[in-house]
């Protein structure tokens, strides 16, 4: 089975997920510069998770690169993955407009890692159905990445409850380590075994 | 002519139902943990819609995976299961806002049961127009998963009158059935006659 | 230029916009049957915007079937298009929330006026670009309708002012009208000069 | 790497921002045509914005269209146009909403400024993975057009402050100067070197 509408389907729901949550962004209801300031959490943390979404997308779009048939269990594994990105909005708009709360942030934090986990199983699904696509095997080792952001997010959502910016930060350092491209893959895509 | 755009635009569709739904967990006012709780029915009806636009996305991608052409009568057999899929996002609310009352589980019931007959619908469609495809009209032996799932729905929609919460039991049953992969159709895809 | 993004973009326009229109259907804030009666004009309007959208989807479909190439003029001249579309869902609410009151079927009516309009340039836009292509130029003879369905859309909006059922009759006779396919079209579809 | 996933991405964003923008011009409560007067505005600046998203649709299609394959740094210089480009129904409301006031006017410009750098960001990263396509470094010659546009923007928000409508008007200008085909590369299209 092809692969082009799973990447096409998914392309879509992560476009609209990325898309709504500007919605949140209420337009305000006086006409000055200082009517915007109640809005800057809001917007830190549109920015964080559109940078977020992004690189799902980012990761997505190679990990799939890499495949060349999917199966059932595929689907439902990307669908997976699918539904806690689609949460993501919820729990951005929650932080964000209660000025990063300790429960908000830490729900906030339990939604990223359950994105990772979702992450994690469909990595396993897609490697366990050809095993001997050694690219693949290989990319997944960015598991090691995978784990270490599972296990900030978990010391995160701890800290979230008495010191929220510290899991808020903590999130944002998961993210940093996610930007900077991952020169395995990136090597195996310019030079195919 | 070719079905890359009947599946390209259904693709779109069928992501925007998925994910619109979301829209529909309004951020809490208050910022504790316990202001998600008047939320757990709508997330409760929100993770079924979830499982069920899937199911209709994976069944769509397998079904148009076996047809070669699409006619006039094929496109218009889609956008009618479209119309009925674009309403499950409303009685999904309307049945989580109401904590599984009696109406709205018969509502949501009775689109589901539309949604099954429009798949139906536009399976008869697909194989009137290439008779010959045999690897399709086996498939479509999937029809006696519809037809029970039809049957389940009209059971789900009398019972939700009185005992709502056994209806809603009957669309979960469903659910499960369909989550559970058709080994027909992979067996074919793999395959191919 | 190839026209496989246009017609992507195209389709995600498209499919966004008749997926929106779904919103308009808000949620009622009681749990009985009886709270889905004030709904029924909005959802009557609903149904024969989403029927109109999706006649514009399966005409976009057919026509730019014929076309090879685009030049810059098509790419506007189907935003121009896409415009008009994305009313509809606003002029479809402000219907169905007034019950088919004068003004508002009126303006109903104008939105696809325009559509039809622009619908035409697109078409002529396209013939324009490559006359030789007699495949195409026959299917605009589609023309013929499409100025019909202008007479009958002006028609209703005039009616529409002392007698808006009339007016939105008129409309449901040219959504029937579009629904019986196009023989000609597809004729020259399944056999290609 | 193929770029037909970061078109697809990007189709989706760009055609959901184009959307959900409608959803601004809210329903009026009364039904006569002079309750459309009030959103006038709104209009105004939807159709502004529209054109806007169009031509930077528009853009993106040639420029892509150029270039053969895409790096991780093309990804994250794309997705940084697309953020700025999700802000756009942001301004557009906040401007429409208030009859195109100082603030709203220079905050309009502003987002429409960081869109010209994001789009001039992505040109250079595109250039720098291959120097060696002329044809692209020549497009890119379409630079000169995006200083003009950045040059205006900062003019448009200086002036909006005092003169918010000489602000917008510029902004008009600058979407005027976009309409207009750039033809050095249509040419280049029809005619690869």
């Amino acid at each position: 089975m092809g692969k082009s509408r799973l990447e096409a389907f998914s392309d879509g729901v992560i476009a609209i997920i990325i898309t709504i949550m500007v919605l949140e962004l209420k337009v305000p209801h006086g006409a000055a510069f200082d009517d915007l300031i109640p809005l800057l959490p809001v917007f830190g943390s549109y920015v964080l998770s559109f940078i977020y979404v992004g690189i799902y997308w980012n990761n997505h779009h190679h990990m799939l690169h890499l495949v060349h048939t999917i199966s059932g269990a595929t689907l439902w594994a990307n669908l997976h993955l699918l539904f806690w990105l689609s949460l993501i909005p919820f729990v951005s708009a929650w932080m964000g407009e209660h000025q990063f709360a300790a429960a908000p942030v830490a729900a906030y934090g339990a939604i990223l890692l359950m994105c990772a986990v979702a992450y994690l199983i469909l990595a396993r699904v897609l490697t366990r159905h050809q095993p001997a696509n050694r690219a693949l095997a290989d990319a997944i080792g960015m598991d090691r990445k995978g784990w270490l952001s599972i296990a900030l997010y978990i010391a995160g959502i701890a800290l979230s409850l008495p010191l929220p910016l510290i899991g808020f930060l903590l999130y944002v350092v998961v993210a940093i380590m996610w930007l900077v491209p991952d020169r395995r893959i990136e090597r195996r895509l310019h030079d195919p075994a």
